[in-house]
């Protein structure tokens, strides 16, 4: 495609910019035409499923704690998120990049390694995008991908009452790492990071909640078993958790079911069951209102739990979908928002 | 897909932005999964080809003189003209829109009101996207098409030595507009236009060169066109000319051909030949350094030169592809850079 509109960069030239995307994302085979024309041209069966995300510095992430290469993964891993909460397998991608001044030549390097690790480990193909100057620094990219063979596309809104309710991956343990970072950032003033790397501000609470941090800068990725799911008939229904499970169950249900909660505190991650201890949290209602795990969130008839649970061990069993509206946990009903990530 | 990142906006609301998007675009039958779930679901026969684009205010645009209609048009426009550039038909695109503080709802409203317009006429489905607030205002949009029943997907760099270049759609006319606009806006200062039409420093260049300022705001597409030579087996490749001949011949025609052109003055649209004749500027050398008339750019076999002119009645002959690199206008080797837009 083309990249006319990048008129300055940090490497010496548009070409420069190209030529390291070209190392960090080989061409594929695969591609019947790839990077370098109007369009690239991708083959398909019947179908793609298609998503589009914006990750913009001081919205979705600030420079201050996430390093280059936390930045090209997490831009690109939201986007992987959306096609695994389609019980499909992600295939190529097209990056936009909005590229500031004064970001020096070493940051994109690192961006470009961080974003092509992910990609390698999902075998996506870069087929293409736009370079530009921009007065911020952020990311849209484009991703794709088809549904396994034999397999369906899994959507919201198709479970029914009796349904069990389950997730595959953590709940809260984001909103713990980014309170964590939040706080360090706070008590340290507005630090900027010189090396990319984990600042100072970074070092206690990496100490304290290493994995939480990890979750929040680097979320796992669980298209294995989100592939495994589209393959299964007796699922009904897949999302992927951004939000927190109280924004985003209503939006799993539709307008007319509810849940009962049974997932216990023992299922939570160990960092998010000491945090809570140590500070009096409710960790379930944590875990509820956490934002930005990525989780899989599904419903599969109540009689076929147990051939889920062979089939995919990473299951774990979140409730039960009752007939009318409204989260319920430990008999109390309770409210739909979720946490507000950069809320002002 | 989500659109969870919007934590603001001058609507009142997401879901009030959401509403006005559904308004705007109206649900596809087309589509196997429209907006709202975590992916859209798109069928496709065999393949796709595809294209994304960044188009960002004082980058790609200027509130000064561009009209929020303007902006929507514009930003879907080049994106169109890619898939155009392939000899194929666009079908979809998604939509990632930057939403900065202080711009008010009549603004989208409009904004929404000049994409939709060129949508419906190229009967496109908006498929999904995302919304967030941002500190720069710009759009970044993804696109895709498929080629004709029993056509081909056009690329670069296939041209041979004695083909006959060929462009559809005026060449020079955007960039007279462009100088226009920002002659105007330099003479009047940086004057803000309130209500989103031309303001008074656009209407001087405006009486005086009409079509050439609409060149610029909203270019013309020839999808029709591109799909007729598509369909064609004679044609030799095929592109869009965004940074001017004098930039995209040489991408065209690959590092080992060059081309003499043939073209005349009076091929030349007459608001740049009145504008050339005032101001003892030569039209040709002008229109090949000219940007962002979004003309197609091909090459026939020189036997089916004439063919092409019926199938195609809106061809003008450019020139002929000689076998050594080089761009030759009256027997003089033109140097190889175009306009630079924003060049700073």
């Amino acid at each position: 495609m083309d990249n006319h509109t990048q008129k300055e960069s940090n490497l010496q030239s548009e070409d420069a910019f190209l030529a390291l995307i070209d190392r960090c994302f080989p061409s594929s085979d695969r591609l019947l035409l790839g990077r370098g024309d109007d369009c690239a041209v991708v083959s398909c069966t019947d179908s793609l499923c298609v998503s589009s995300d914006l990750f913009l510095q001081d919205v979705h992430f600030r420079r201050e704690y996430f390093s280059a290469e936390d930045f090209g993964y997490k831009a690109l891993a939201v986007n992987i998120s959306d096609i695994a909460a389609m019980g499909a397998r992600p295939t190529a991608f097209a990056l936009n990049l909005m590229i500031p001044d004064g970001v020096d030549d070493a940051y994109w390097i690192e961006f470009f390694q961080g974003m092509a690790g992910l990609a390698g480990e999902h075998d996506l193909d870069l087929v293409g995008g736009d370079l530009s100057r921009a007065s911020c620094l952020g990311a849209a990219i484009t991703i794709w991908g088809e549904r396994v063979p034999g397999g369906r596309y899994l959507q919201r809104a198709q479970a029914r009452p009796g349904d069990v309710l389950f997730i595959v991956g953590e709940v809260g343990l984001a909103r713990l790492g980014l309170a964590q970072l939040e706080e360090s950032l706070a008590l340290n003033g507005n630090v900027k990071i010189q090396d990319y790397s984990f600042g100072r501000q970074n070092r206690h609470a990496q100490a304290m909640y290493p994995q939480a941090i990890q979750a929040h800068l680097r979320p796992a990725m669980h298209v294995a078993e989100a592939c495994a799911l589209g393959a299964m008939d007796t699922i009904r229904g897949l999302m992927d958790v951004s939000d927190g499970l109280a924004r985003d169950l209503p939006r799993f249900l539709g307008p007319h079911l509810g849940c009962r909660i049974t997932l216990a505190e023992q299922d939570l991650h160990p960092e998010l069951r000491r945090f809570a201890a140590e500070n009096l949290v409710d960790a379930l209602e944590w875990a509820l209102r956490g934002g930005e795990d990525y989780a899989l969130l599904g419903a599969v008839a109540a009689g076929s739990w147990e051939v889920l649970q062979s089939a995919v061990p990473q299951v774990s069993r979140l409730g039960d979908v009752t007939p009318t509206s409204g989260i319920m946990l430990r008999e109390e009903r309770i409210l739909l928002h979720g946490f507000d990530h950069f809320g002002r």
